[in-house]
């Protein structure tokens, strides 16, 4: 993940501008909050949205992760697994069935 | 985009859990801004970072947007190559080429 | 605003620990949204929230607006104000009554 | 904090919109972490900044913080004092003296 197509797409797109020298982790980190922000407006004063809208400022969030990905050299299919496997030692399903709670404040 | 074994790993995760009902797409989008300050908090005083910290910041903020994907039913590859080609026209290479100019501000 | 008791305790706090030397504009608007980032997550999966805990996440924004303003020499309540004839252009009453639509999207 | 006639302008220009209905903690936490990004979108590629957008950006996050302290009943200057008090013994002198360190990290 994401597709080699998709790798290549963004690629290409950056070389041609000559954008790598902007792509440091940190701008990238930056970039990934601020389009959170952005996405996060589509809900801002309601549950409701608008679809395309929401695919649109998705896309640009993820765009920059797959540019973060691609800086430090790792695959966003690995780190997102080895990140479950983490989470589900935090939440196991007995204590966290149906809840929201944070896995600090399960009960031990 | 994700692998099949990931979107399946992430969906098995949250069903065991019965987490399903608190991931409404305004919730996902608050979630993904909230982990994408995290992401931030690696660089908060300085360009230089924890490269493991790094990746499992970005693996939260990937993996929400995953959920996010499912619940709108759309494909991550999909939406981020179409919005490729938006940006596409609005930073054409001759204007954009080695500069981090916002599109509103490229000369016309 | 804030009042010269709250300022007066906040550079002595950031004298005394000689951390002036971190509170760059770029560092403390990064820790303003990972601050906003902490206070969304007292309402992540719901509306319901705790309200010492709102308390203590909003003080960290504020806190960090506070440094911001002071580092570029300039007053919360003036920019406040100035901001809000702006607003108050972009959003006429009649138009905007009761309404939460984005200025961009309101009628001519 | 904030002054008097700032919290009466802003309440005002609230009230004249009928836009109490939408000021709910949990909205008004989603629009500090989206005007929060705004902000940052100032340093999105640099450190560098126009201080008038910084200023217009910071103004719009304190903005929301002044809503939600209203809507929560507390004063700003209290709770950014009270937090002060709780980070003084989260970081004391002489152990986070010209450190960024996080608090979590700082040796016992």
């Amino acid at each position: 993940m994401p597709s080699k197509q998709t790798i290549d797409a963004l690629r290409a797109f950056t070389a041609e501008r000559d954008w790598a020298q902007f792509h440091s982790p940190e701008n990238l980190a930056k970039s990934i909050a601020i389009e959170a922000g952005e996405l996060l407006e589509c809900f801002q004063w309601s549950a409701e949205f608008d679809k395309c809208e929401v695919e649109d400022e998705l896309a640009d969030v993820v765009t920059y992760c797959i540019h973060l990905a691609g800086v430090l050299g790792v695959d966003l299919d690995e780190i997102v697994l080895r990140k479950l496997e983490q989470t589900r030692t935090k939440y196991p399903v007995e204590k966290a069935r149906g809840r929201s709670t944070k896995y600090t404040e399960l009960e031990p």
